[in-house]
């Protein structure tokens, strides 16, 4: 690969020496690695929402792209660290779910854990397995080593939990999976459930201290500003908004909230 | 163009996917874009501070740089994609004043308003054209398409509004750019008008809520810590600052606020 | 150097232009530099802070690597720019101590006064030295430009200031150098300090709102969630730490703060 590139999605934050330290560690086994952050701004200890983002952002990058997911609570204790090989990409990160959402939309081909000592930093801390472990394999792996030279394959990883849309007369019962920085509500009901429903020019969504009827519409602007619509966003999941304003704090929803459409 | 540069300028954050996504569609097609971001912190929607951001910076990137902006509340409407050839740079983003700032002070060239879907993402959304669109563009750009081949030429590009400084006798009436981190005020009163005002080594200056006499200064160690102070910056504006401390904060100003100066 | 690596560490955030300025103005005299961000979330003017992130950093980044850093309130004064060449890297910044904790970790060499205006920016600012001055000498040294070239030599430079641990029979009393985005507390007692206190499984900790008991603990994961544990970090500091919780704001500690460790 002449301009490998290796992602990061982290809980870290850019205020501290953490990001600058995995990045350190990558340009200096592999120094032509371009390094892409996801974010860094994952909720702390939220591997719902490291999986959710990463899973979003991955698609896009090209073929051979390395994805490295550190948002590790358990580090340190026997969760292992593995490295899963898709269709078009490599994820690694701890085995935790972090990862396998993003890698499963891929097609999972085979998975790996992490235990050979040597592409690993010589001295190796309890609490920061991002930089002494999984940067050193990401960057190894850009290099040409092979998947199989980095611990035996394994057949069972962990998943995240997202809930499942339950469709019912006339309804359908989904979560929240993400509130974005607009504020917009992203759901987990996808285009294809929506029009499985008897859906006209509107719908009433229910949150739990909220009940509105919104409008589908293709584009922000159909509504006023300031008020609410229903919208299939840029990956294809329903999303409540409000037109230049913020949807999240208009009607109190919070991630892993539940929400109820219905017709009336 | 052997590395060639792109620029982002965007009210995305850095918590979502979204730069990562345009980042990875630009790579997709330009392999050795160097993508520098210039800010993701745009205030949600605001075109100006977009537009001021972006034409502060934009001055010191090299020749032939694409600079992409994103700052576009009315995406999937009717509004055009624009980009706009400078004397040495490009400007790629929504026509709604975001860009036309930092483009005038380069000397606009020729206008082409973004129509040719080949150059853009198969599938478009109706909420993202910055991916889908713009990204895919600006890559094409630095891989050698005309800028001809992206659409027809268009004449009028709509403008960000910012007020004029309005000289009276003995005093400027001028208007709050921006706030910075710091809390520095930044005005639209340029150094040269500062210098046709009959001003000695002190003015009163005069907010909504505060009304104070500053000194000028080169350095902001010239008064004590926690006083406040005039200054030209860095993008040779006229600037209220506090040494040490937080101008806007202190005398409650905010950003589109009026400025007067006067002697006495 | 084929890929010269530039690092930046700045109080300047991400909301404004000036990161960007300073990474065009890199760029543009050295166009392959590869620039990686250690923070831009210094703590306004906190050049204590600056001094610990840097040298947190700077160990991991390969053999001629530019460290250039900027939190500088005494921008404008007479206070120096310097370039310290130390064993196997350069660091760049202005000579108030924001370099020297992280280059003295390497060797410092020798210290050179920035003064060759050949090197900089043709318009020097009075309050962005960073763009106008350090930026360009940091891009030339990448591009062969000899540190002897960058003006006289000198013999003593400026340190930020770290209090010492105190070692009492049966007690240590340090200070807390940094809290994490985790709310970590990032103590200045360093493993070895430990050994030799009698230490047994747990530890009395004070601080000036807080006292209480910890367990030493080798991962986050050997107390119950929310449960305080004492360990050592990845830069072989004494931390205080909630597992996944935030300790700085369950004791109410902040950067500075005086920590008392004894046996009860």
């Amino acid at each position: 690969m002449p301009n490998p590139i290796i992602t990061l999605t982290t809980d870290f934050g850019f205020r501290d020496p953490y990001v600058a330290e995995i990045k350190a560690v990558i340009l200096s086994i592999s120094p032509n690695a371009r390094i892409v952050d996801v974010t860094h701004e994952v909720d702390k200890f939220s591997i719902r929402m490291g999986a959710y983002v990463l899973a979003c952002a991955a698609p896009y990058f090209p073929e051979g792209t390395v994805h490295l997911a550190v948002v590790d609570p358990g580090v340190g204790t026997r969760r292992r660290a593995i490295l899963i090989q898709t269709r078009n990409s490599f994820f690694i990160g701890p085995d935790n779910g972090v990862l396998a959402l993003a890698a499963k939309r891929q097609g999972v081909g085979h998975v790996f854990e992490i235990t050979n000592q040597k592409l690993m930093f010589s001295r190796i801390s309890n609490t920061f397995h991002g930089r002494d472990i999984l940067a050193p394999v990401a960057a190894h792996l850009t290099n040409g080593t092979k998947p199989e030279e980095i611990g035996p394959e394994i057949q069972k990883i962990l998943t995240a939990k997202f809930a499942r849309v339950i469709k019912r007369k006339d309804s359908l019962i989904g979560q929240v999976l993400h509130i974005d920085g607009f504020g917009n509500i992203i759901t987990n009901i996808e285009e294809k459930e929506l029009s499985s429903m008897n859906i006209r020019e509107t719908v009433v969504v229910k949150f739990r201290n909220a009940k509105f009827r919104v409008k589908f519409c293709r584009t922000y602007a159909e509504v006023e500003k300031q008020e609410a619509l229903g919208i299939v966003g840029s990956h294809s999941f329903l999303e409540i908004s409000v037109n230049q304003g913020n949807a999240a704090d208009k009607f109190k929803v919070k991630s892993g909230d539940r929400i109820a459409l219905t017709s009336a």
